[in-house]
C-alpha cells in the first residue's frame, strides 16, 4: 500500500466531521466524566482514576467500560491528525497519564481486574472482554502516535501486548486461548504496522488461527471455572455449540462460510481475518473472508447496510430473515462491516466492498446519531410504530426516539472514532502498481506515494444530492499512473468521464472505471455517475419485504415518516411506474433531497372502531396520495412517529 | 334460565367429541400418570399420592399442577354425562377417593403447600395459584356430580369452599387478599348454582369486588413478604402498576375498560363478571362487561378468535396490535374467550357474543389439537416460517408443529373439557319469556322446560360446509313460545327461513331470527344462513393486515399451507374480484371444502443468489397460479412448512 495523506473537505460530510470535533468528543468527555444529566453514568474515566490509586471507591459500569475510554481517545487521536487543537491534546495528554498510572507492574492494564477482581485475570475469557478492552486501547495507542507522534500510550500498550505474548501462546505453560469478543485481533495488527514488530502480527495470527480449534479453548474454561458468571451470578455451564457460536468459536475460523452469532463479534474477527490474509498471503484465509463477506452482506444484510436480525443476543439469525420491526441492526455492526469492508478493498479493489461501505456509512451509520450529536440509537429499525415500541415487550428494544449516552455504550464513540477517520476509508492506493482507487465520493484533498512518485489531487463531490464528481490534479509524476474510480451500483453502470473537458470512453475493471495516462497537474477529471431516485425490490427469499419497494436515491435509502405522509404509514401503497421527483428542501435538518411520489392510502372513512374485520368489497377505493420520502439517515429528527423503508406497492391504474 | 337437556349428533363435530372421548382423556390419563414417551412428565397424579400419603417423594411439576387432574376430571365429567362409561366412571371415582385422602383436616387442598411449602399457604397469592387451583376443582367437582350424581368430590369442594370462606373476607381477622389468577370466582358461581348455597355466590362477589381495590393487596403482600419468589427465587418485588395490570390487578374491575395483562386471567375474570351481573343485576358489572368484551373482540382479537399479542406474560398489548408471526394467541385464551361468551349470552342474547364464540371455536380452539388428539399448539399463529420459528429467538415460541403434552399442560385439558361440553353452548332459553335461542348450528336433540311447558326439537346441520340447518319439533306445549335463530355475521345478513316447506319471513332481533308460534311436533324449520367463500379485509389500523385480504367461508377461516403451495408463501398473492371456488376434498384429513382462487406469485426465476436489492424494473412479471386454501384449524396436520392467514392482495388486470 502507498502511504497516503488525505484531507477531507466536503460539503456533506464536513458537518457530521465537525460535529464530532466540537459536539461529539466534548459531550462524551463528559460522559464518560459522569457529568451527563439524566444519562447514566459510564464511570469509565473513575474507574481508571481508582486504579491508578487516584480516587478511593468501586469500580462502575459494565466489564468492558475501559474501551469507552479507548474508543474516545481513538477518536481524539484521528480528530487531532485532521484538526490540531491543542486543549483537546492536553485533554488526552492527561487521560494517557492516568492510563498509564493505572498499568500494572508487568504491563496489564484492565480497571475491572484491578479494582473489582484483583486475582482474576485471565480465568474468565469468555466473559470479562480482557483482550477486548486491550485491543481498543492499542487502537487508540496508534492512532494518538500517528497524530501527534507522542509515543507514551504506545509504549504503555507495546509493553501491555509483550505482557500478553508471554501469557498466551501454544507453548508449554502458556494459556492456550482467545478473547470471548474479537477485537484484539485487528488492533494488533494496526500494532504491528505501527512499530514494525513482527510479533504482534505473529499474536494476532495465533488468535484467529486458535479461535474454534479443538479442543475447545472456552468449553475447557468454562468446564475448569471456579467463579460464577458476571452476568448471571452462577456457575458458567459449559457453552452448547449455539453458544460458541455466539462468539464464533463453533469451529476454526477458515471452516467458517456462513454469518453467525453476536455480529459485532463476527465483523470485528471478520475484518481482522481479512487483514492477516493481505500481511500474509494466506489463500485459505481470503478464500473464508469472501464466503463470509458473501453471506454476510447479500444474505443477512438490511438495505441501510444494517446487520444482525434479533435482539436476543444482538445476533445474525439466519439466511434472508431480515424482520424489520423487530431488527436489531446495532451501530456497532455496521461500523464492523465498514472496517471488514475497508480491509477487503485493501487485498481486492472491487466495488462491491465499497458499495456495501458506503451503503452502511451513509445510512445504518449516520442515521444511528442525532443532528444535536448527543443522541444514539443502538438499534436501527426499518419500520417503527412508536406505540408497539413502548408496549409490546418483543419491541422494546426498538426505540423510536435516539437515547442519551447508554449505560452500554459501546455505539457513540465508535460512530465518533468511523466518522473523524473518515479520510482513511474514501482510498486505496497501489504503490507498486502505481494505482490509486476512489471507493467513496467525499470531497478531499488527497496526496499518495506511488512507485512512480508524488500524487496529489483534489476531489470535489456533489454526492448524495448530486451525481457529480471532479478530480483536479494538482502534482503528478512524469510517469503514467492509474485512476481507478468506482462505478457506484446505484448508478447502474451509468457513468459518464470528462477529462479536461472530453468526454471520454474508459475501462472497467472490477466495478472501476480505470484511467492510465501520464497526468500533469491542472487536469481535471469529471465523473458523473447517474444519480436517480429509484425504485428498489428486495429478493423473494426476504419475506420481510415481499409486495414492498425501498426508495433509494445514490447511496442514500430513503423511508416515510408520519410527520410527513400521516399515521397508519403501513396503509400506504406506493405507485409502481411513476415519476419520483426529487426536491432539494433547503428547510429540512440542515437541507437534504425529499422526494415525492404519487401513491395511495387505504381509505379508512368507512371502517367503524367497532368493526375489525369485514368484506373486502366494503372497502372504498384507497385515496391518491402524495407521498413525501426523506433520507433514513434523517428519521426521527423532528417528531416521534411511525416510519418505514419497504413500502407496499400499487400498479397504476389501481 | 331453563332447564336445558341437549345431546349432541353431528356430522362435524362427533369426531371431536368422539376424539375427546376416546383418545384425549385416556392420553391425557396417560399423561398426568407420567406414562408418557418422550414427553416431559406432569407428576400431577404422583403429587395427590404424596399428598394423601400413599407414595414419598417430591412434589414436581409447576405449582399449578393440581389444576391438570381437575380439568381432566372436569371434562371426564362432561363425557360421562354425554356418553356413561363405567371403567372411565370407576377411575375418575380413584381418583376422587385420592383427592379426598389428599385434603387436610381443616378442607384445604392444594399439593403444592401440603407436598412442597407446608405452613406457606396462602403466603404469596400473587404467584401460587392456590385459588385457582381450587377454582379448577371445584368445576371439576360440579361437573361429575351434575353427570354422576355423586356427591363425594361436591362435598370435599364444599367444605374447601366453607375453609377458603373462613380465611378470606373483608371481616377483622379474616386476609383481605385474592387470587393471583383469577378461576375461583367463576367456580364459585357454579358451586353457587349446583348447591344453592348463597354464601359461595357471596363469596365470588367478595373476590370480584376486591380486586385492584386500594390499598393493593398484593402490594402489601410483596412488601411484607418474608418468603422468595416461586419463579426468581428472589425476594419478591412490590409489583408496579405494568405487573399488576399483568393479574388485572391495577384497578377495581368496574373501572377498567381495556383489556390488559395475561389474557387468560382476564377472560376468566370477565366470565366471572358477566355471571355475577346476570345474578345480582349489577348494572356497574354489566357495563364493565361491555366495554370488555368490546376492546377484547374488536380491538385486541386475531380473526381466529386468538387473543394475546405477545408472548411475554402471555398477554395483550395494546388496540390493534395484531402481529401475526410474533403472536400468541393461547389455546386457553381462546376458551376462555368462549367462557366469557358464553356468560354474555346467558346475560343477553345478541348475536354479536356467539359470532365470537364460533369463530374462536371453529379456529383458534379446534386448531389447536392434532387430528390424532395427542399433539397440541399452546400458541397459534397466523403466519409461520418454521425455519424462523427455529432459529430467530424471537420466534421460539411459535412452533410449526404441534408438540406433545406440555410441561404447562393447561391447554390440552381445556380442549377436553370445551369439547366434552360443547352441548351447553349451543342454545340459551329463557323459561319466563318461554323462548329459546339457538346460537351454534350444531346437530344436537334438545329439550326445555319453558313456562309454556316442555319443548324438544332435533336440530340437524351441514355446518360449517353447507349453511344448512333444521330444526324438528318433537315435543311442545299448546301454548306459543319463541325460536330465535342466530343470523351468523358471516351470512352478511342473509338467511332463508322456511317453515313447514314454506319460505317465511321473520322479525330481527338483536341479530337473531325471532319466530313465535304455536309449535306442534312435526313441524320443521330450514334455516339457510348464505354460506359463501369470501374475502376479508381487516381494520386498517390492524397495521400486521395492511394490503392483506383473509379468505373466510361460513365459520372457518382459511389459510396457505406451504405443503398446497409451495414454499416463499409471503411471495403469493390473491387476485380481489375473482371467483373463490369451493370443493369438498374427502381425502383432506378427514374431509373439509378447500377453497381454490387465482393468484399471482412474484417471479424469482431472475433472480440471482447474490443480489439481494435491485432495481424494482427488473422484475418480471408475476408469474398467475392457482392457490389452495385450507381451513386453519387443519393447518401443520400433514407436513411441516410455511402457513399464512392473511394473504397480500393485488387486484384483476395486474
Amino acid at each position: 500500500m502507498g502511504a497516503a495523506q488525505v484531507r477531507i473537505s466536503d460539503g456533506f460530510w464536513d458537518s457530521y466531521i465537525e460535529l464530532v470535533r466540537e459536539t461529539v468528543i466534548p459531550y462524551q468527555w463528559e460522559a464518560l466524566n459522569d457529568r451527563i444529566a439524566d444519562a447514566e453514568p459510564s464511570y469509565a474515566i473513575r474507574n481508571f482514576r481508582i486504579a491508578a490509586g487516584l480516587e478511593e471507591g468501586e469500580y462502575g459500569g459494565m466489564v468492558f467500560q475501559d474501551s469507552d475510554v479507548a474508543k474516545w481517545l481513538e477518536a481524539v487521536g484521528y480528530s487531532l491528525a485532521n484538526h490540531p487543537d491543542a486543549d483537546l491534546e492536553q485533554t488526552a495528554d492527561e487521560v494517557i497519564d492516568l492510563i498509564a498510572l493505572a498499568q500494572q507492574e508487568d504491563g496489564y492494564l484492565n480497571t475491572y481486574f484491578t479494582v473489582k477482581a484483583p486475582g482474576e485475570r485471565w480465568t474468565n475469557l469468555y466473559e470479562a472482554h480482557e483482550l477486548y478492552c486491550a485491543g481498543h486501547m492499542i487502537e487508540a495507542a496508534v492512532a494518538y502516535y500517528a497524530a501527534t507522534g507522542k509515543r507514551k500510550l504506545l509504549d504503555v500498550m507495546c509493553r501491555f501486548a509483550d505482557y500478553i505474548e508471554r501469557v498466551f501462546g501454544r507453548e508449554p505453560g502458556k494459556l492456550r486461548g482467545y478473547d470471548g469478543h474479537q477485537e484484539i485481533e485487528l488492533a494488533l495488527v494496526k500494532l504491528h504496522k505501527a512499530t514494525g514488530e513482527e510479533r504482534y502480527l505473529e499474536l494476532a495470527k495465533y488468535f484467529v488461527d486458535e479461535r474454534g480449534a479443538e479442543p475447545n479453548f472456552f468449553a475447557e474454561e468454562c468446564r475448569q471455572s471456579v467463579g460464577l458468571s458476571i452476568w448471571t451470578k452462577q456457575k458458567l455451564p459449559v457453552p452448547s455449540a449455539g453458544q460458541l457460536a455466539y462468539l464464533q468459536a463453533h469451529r476454526p475460523v477458515r471452516e467458517q462460510d456462513t454469518a453467525v452469532g453476536h455480529s459485532v463479534r463476527a465483523v470485528y474477527m471478520y475484518a481482522a481475518m481479512a487483514d492477516l490474509a493481505g500481511l500474509t498471503g494466506d489463500a485459505s484465509l481470503l478464500a473464508a473472508c469472501r464466503r463470509l463477506w458473501a453471506n454476510t452482506t447479500k444474505k443477512q444484510m438490511y438495505i441501510t447496510g444494517g446487520i444482525g436480525s434479533t435482539h436476543h443476543g444482538e445476533a445474525f439469525t439466519f439466511d434472508y430473515d431480515l424482520p424489520n420491526d423487530t431488527i436489531y441492526a446495532e451501530t456497532c455492526a455496521s461500523i464492523g462491516l465498514i472496517f471488514f469492508a475497508q480491509r477487503m478493498l485493501q487485498l481486492e479493489a472491487k466495488s462491491d466492498y465499497a458499495d456495501v461501505l458506503e451503503r452502511a456509512l451513509y445510512n445504518n451509520v449516520i442515521g444511528s446519531m442525532s443532528q444535536d450529536g448527543k443522541h444514539y440509537f443502538y438499534v436501527n429499525p426499518l419500520e417503527v410504530w412508536p406505540k408497539a415500541s413502548q408496549i409490546n415487550p418483543g419491541r422494546h428494544h426498538v426505540k423510536a426516539v435516539r437515547q442519551k449516552w447508554f449505560g452500554c455504550s459501546c455505539c457513540p464513540p465508535n460512530v465518533a472514532r468511523l466518522l473523524s477517520s473518515l479520510n482513511d476509508y474514501i482510498y486505496t492506493a497501489s504503490a507498486a502498481d502505481n494505482m490509486i482507487h476512489t471507493h467513496l465520493f467525499i470531497g478531499s484533498e488527497a496526496s499518495f506515494a506511488l512507485a512512480a512518485g508524488k500524487v496529489a489531487f483534489i476531489q470535489q463531490s456533489n454526492l448524495p444530492w448530486e451525481g457529480r464528481v471532479s478530480i483536479e490534479i494538482t502534482e503528478a509524476p512524469n510517469e503514467a499512473f492509474t485512476l481507478a474510480l468506482r462505478i457506484p451500483s446505484w448508478s447502474r453502470g451509468k457513468a459518464a468521464l470528462t477529462i479536461n473537458g472530453s468526454r471520454t470512453e474508459y475501462k472497467v475493471e472490477n466495478g472501476y472505471a480505470v484511467i492510465c495516462r501520464v497526468w500533469t497537474a491542472g487536469d481535471v477529471v469529471v465523473w458523473e455517475p447517474e444519480l436517480t431516485a429509484q425504485l428498489t425490490a428486495a429478493h423473494p427469499e426476504i419475506r420481510a419485504n415481499a409486495g414492498k419497494a425501498a426508495i433509494e436515491r445514490g447511496p442514500l435509502v430513503y423511508c416515510l415518516e408520519e410527520v410527513d405522509n400521516g399515521n397508519r404509514i403501513p396503509s400506504l401503497s406506493i405507485l409502481t411506474g411513476t415519476e419520483l421527483q426529487s426536491t432539494y428542501d433547503t428547510g429540512l435538518l440542515g437541507g437534504a433531497v425529499t422526494i415525492t411520489v404519487e401513491g395511495r392510502a387505504d381509505n379508512r372513512n368507512s371502517w367503524q372502531s367497532d368493526t375489525p374485520y369485514r368484506p373486502i368489497e366494503n372497502n372504498e377505493q384507497p385515496t391518491s396520495v402524495t407521498l413525501r420520502a426523506v433520507p433514513y439517515y434523517l428519521w426521527g429528527n423532528r417528531q416521534p412517529g411511525e416510519m418505514t423503508v419497504w413500502i407496499r406497492t400499487a400498479a397504476v391504474g389501481v
